[in-house]
C-alpha cells in the first residue's frame, strides 16, 4: 500500500497499476521494464505536465477532433495505466479502441478488450479482422481492417518506433505519449506528448469537453498548422537538461 | 532473439536475461520495473563505464579485499543478470554471499540460491538464521547472522535507499552499484559505482586479479582514503548532462 503523503504517491500509484496489469495478464513484462524506462524520463521531467507538454496535447486532441476516421491503439501498459481515462475521451470523442500489441497473443489481446470494456470502453476492436502492414516483421503487423488500418490519425500511446514510422511511411497521422523525447517514436511521430500517459489523458479529455458539440474545424486546423513536433520534443530536452542542472547532490 | 549487429545489443541481452530471471521467479515485477529506470540512466551515461566509474569501482574493491568480514548483498535483479561474474569474483576474493530481497519470500531466497550454486557461486547465505536490524520496517530488516549482520563492510548492488541508509547507520561500510547518481542509495553508500552491475562486476574480477596475492594493504588503504564518494557522484551527474548535451534530435 503506498500512503497518500508519500512524495511520490502518484509514481508509486502508478507503477502498482502496471504491476496489477502484469499480474492480470494484460502487461507484459517488456513492458514493465518499458514503464521504468519512463519513470526515469518523468523523474527527469519533474512528474508534471510541462506548458509545452500540454501544447502538444492540445494539437494532438485537435488532429483526433477533425479526423475523419481517429483510432486509439492501445497496449499493455496503455491499457493497465489509464482504462478509466480512455473510456471518458472515447466518450466525449466517439473513438473507437483497437487493442494493438508489441507481444501479440490472441489471449492477451482479449485480457485487455475484457478490462478495457470492465472499465467503461464501449467500442473495442480487437484486431481479429486484420491485415498486414508493410515495413514491420512479425505479429506486429497485424491492424483491424476497421481501425488503424483504414484510419488517417492513429493515436498511438506508449508505441514503439519501427511502427511509429511504419504508420507514418503509410501516410497516417500519428499521435503519440512518450516520456523520452529522444526515442524513435517520439522523433518519427506527427505530434509526439512528452508526459505521463494517465496526465495525458486527462488533458485530453479537458481539451476535448470544451470543444464538445461545437463545430470550431477552422480554429482547430490553425491549431495544427501551428505546430512544430521536433521544435517542441527540442523544448521537452531542454526541460530536462534544466531539471538536471538545478537537482542537486 | 538479440542480433549481435544491433546497436543496442548488449543492454537488450540484459533485458532479455532479467525477463528470463522473472520467468524463473528470481527477478520481483518491480524489480523489472527498476531495471528499466537503470537502463534510461545507462542510455544517458552512454552506455560503457566512465573513467569515474571506474575509480569508485576500485576503490569499493580496495574496501572488499581489506574487510575483516566482507559480504556480497545479492537481490533478484543481481542474481538475473551478474551470477557468472558473481561466481568468478568471489572465487578469487572469497567473500561469501548472502541472498538479501526487498520483496522477500522463502520461495524466491530459495530459487535465487539456487541459481546462483548452479552459476557456480559456492558460499551463499540464504538469511535464514537471521537477525532483525533496526530502522527497517518489515521483512526486509531479516540479515543473516553469519553475513551481512556480522560484516564491516557490505557490498549491496542495485539496493533501496532504506536499506542503505540502515546499515550505514549500524556504522558498516557500504558499496553499491546504482545507475542513478541522485538516488538515496547513490547518496547514502560509501562507495557508489554509477554503471551497470556486469559492466561494474567485470571491472572488479580485473581489479582483485591484480592484487590476487599480494599483500598491499596500505597501498589499499591510500586508495580507500583519497574517495570522496560526493565528489563522485557530482562527476557522474556531470557526464549525463555532458551526454544530454551532445544527443541532439
Amino acid at each position: 500500500m503506498v500512503l497518500e503523503g508519500h512524495p511520490r504517491y502518484k509514481s508509486l500509484r502508478l507503477r502498482n497499476k502496471l504491476v496489477d496489469g502484469y499480474e492480470k495478464g494484460i502487461t507484459s513484462a517488456h513492458g514493465l521494464i518499458a514503464h521504468g524506462r519512463g519513470e526515469a524520463f518523468d523523474y527527469l521531467l519533474g512528474e508534471q505536465t510541462s506548458k509545452n507538454a500540454l501544447d502538444a496535447t492540445n494539437v494532438a486532441c485537435a488532429y483526433l477532433l477533425t479526423a475523419r476516421h481517429p483510432i486509439l491503439s492501445v497496449n499493455g501498459n496503455t491499457a493497465a495505466l489509464a482504462s478509466e481515462e480512455i473510456a471518458e475521451f472515447c466518450a466525449i470523442t466517439s473513438i473507437p479502441v483497437e487493442v494493438n500489441l508489441f507481444h501479440r497473443s490472441v489471449k492477451r489481446i482479449n485480457r485487455i478488450a475484457d478490462y478495457l470494456h470492465a472499465h467503461g470502453v464501449v467500442n473495442v476492436l480487437a484486431g481479429f479482422d486484420f491485415v498486414k502492414l508493410d515495413h514491420i516483421s512479425s505479429d506486429r503487423a497485424k491492424v483491424d481492417k476497421h481501425g488503424i488500418f483504414k484510419a488517417d490519425v492513429v493515436f498511438a500511446p506508449l508505441e514503439d518506433g519501427d511502427r511509429a514510422q511504419a504508420l507514418t511511411r503509410l501516410g497516417k497521422v500519428v499521435l503519440t505519449v512518450d516520456l523520452n523525447p529522444l526515442s524513435r517514436t517520439a522523433v518519427t511521430s506527427t505530434v509526439t506528448i512528452v508526459d505521463e500517459v494517465t496526465r495525458a489523458m486527462k488533458n485530453l479529455i479537458s481539451f476535448a469537453k470544451r470543444f464538445e458539440g461545437k463545430d470550431d474545424q477552422d480554429g482547430l486546423d490553425t491549431l495544427k498548422a501551428s505546430f512544430d513536433n521536433v521544435q517542441n520534443l527540442k523544448t521537452s530536452y531542454v526541460i530536462i537538461q534544466q531539471r538536471l542542472q538545478s537537482l542537486t547532490l
